[in-house]
């Protein structure tokens, strides 16, 4: 973990909006939803293997939007994915007497993601001088529900739904810049995935890394540390505030 | 003015987001720009009447996202509306002198409106219960920089820029419900314009009113009190809290 020194950046100066990647980034979707549904089926009786299926709903993630992106699938909001996958998930982990009620409320486990310890402190800070909003995969309605669940204090809600791709298409990073009257250069994208600061830097966007080592848990294999000269490198969101001077 | 009764209503329990008109019933556009625009061009000795103008520039909206809806223009976000009526403008009131900038600052005087009184505590009341934002013909980046600078708490930016369409085309008040995920009898379309609110009613949103008497200044012809029965008519939007038991 670096120590956030105090110089200001002057390079820095024209950034308007911070846009944040949101799943692992900002919220802990594995630790949230194992501890989420986990408490839900132990109060019910249902037995299951409850972070084996999160990971497998996870490794599904990118796969899915694949679809998408190749044409395979129209359009289609990521609860709509979830849902989708959830289904053949629960026959594959064998877990048996669930209604429609409960596959929903198994899906929305994702609007109620909590942020990391952080990410509220921080982006709380950052609000005072930077518009900030999430870029992230998930639909509007469920970023829309995990920040009033979870006290997130976004100016604005920006979701990949808005422009009809999903991250890393550049019609992601242009259309929120675009959206929010800014040339890229004005927009920083802040993220805990390399990928995804790669993407946004080659439409102009600056960028700021932190690392969530913990993200997938035992089974993370990448995004320990910075990969590239990313505009800034904190130790978390926190961090970034200190490190932009806020 | 109605007092507000402290009876809830147990027909609008399913509601879940509020979305409100803007211009008008959350800001005062007319007072706010005078006052914006006249003290910034005093500073600078240029005289206009900028009451005429800001009357004049009120008055060409509703023909120019008229020219958006029956395709004579493709979509155009509402500062781009702003920005090419005003260059008419100034050359008709005889104002001289100004440059791109001081266009443009002008421009985003909207961007600077001044919320009434009664909206940001109101608004910090119902955003305990509601999930709240704009339903507004302003562009994101105008409504984002007018939440920031006036201090109001969306939870998120609605814009009629997101469905392509300017209100009360059914395709604003469909959309937004659809992208919140919510059924339209789960979103309450909040305004001072019967008109906004009798578009919102035959989509299936519920609806709240309040008058704003003064938004027009000495030219308001209409809107002084409800003409329907929307499903409340508040004296301000303390009292539409206040009406809901929040």
């Amino acid at each position: 973990m670096r120590s956030a020194p105090a110089t200001p950046r002057p390079e820095l100066g024209d950034v308007r909006a911070i846009l944040f990647d949101t799943f692992g980034s900002v919220v802990d979707w594995r630790g949230s939803l194992i501890a989420d549904l986990g408490g839900w089926a132990a109060g019910r009786g249902i037995a299951g293997d409850w972070a084996g299926l999160v990971d497998a709903w996870r490794a599904a993630y990118a796969p899915s939007m694949d679809r998408v992106r190749r044409g395979e699938l129209p359009w289609t909001i990521l609860d709509d994915l979830h849902r989708a996958t959830l289904e053949g998930l629960v026959a594959r982990f064998g877990i048996t007497g669930l209604g429609d009620a409960d596959l929903d409320h198994i899906n929305r486990g994702w609007h109620r993601l909590k942020p990391w310890p952080d990410a509220v402190p921080g982006l709380t800070r950052l609000r005072r001088r930077y518009i900030i909003g999430p870029l992230s995969n998930g639909n509007v309605a469920l970023l829309v529900n995990m920040a009033k669940a979870a006290g997130i204090p976004w100016d604005m809600v920006c979701s990949t739904e808005l422009f009809g791709h999903y991250k890393p298409d550049p019609e992601t990073y242009l259309g929120a810049a675009r959206m929010l009257g800014l040339a890229p250069g004005q927009v920083m994208m802040a993220a805990a995935h390399n990928g995804d600061l790669a993407a946004a830097r080659a439409c102009g966007l600056r960028t700021a890394f932190w690392p969530r080592v913990t993200e997938y848990g035992p089974r993370q294999v990448r995004d320990f540390a910075a990969d590239a000269e990313w505009d800034i490198v904190a130790a978390d969101i926190e961090d970034l505030a200190s490190q932009l001077g806020v």
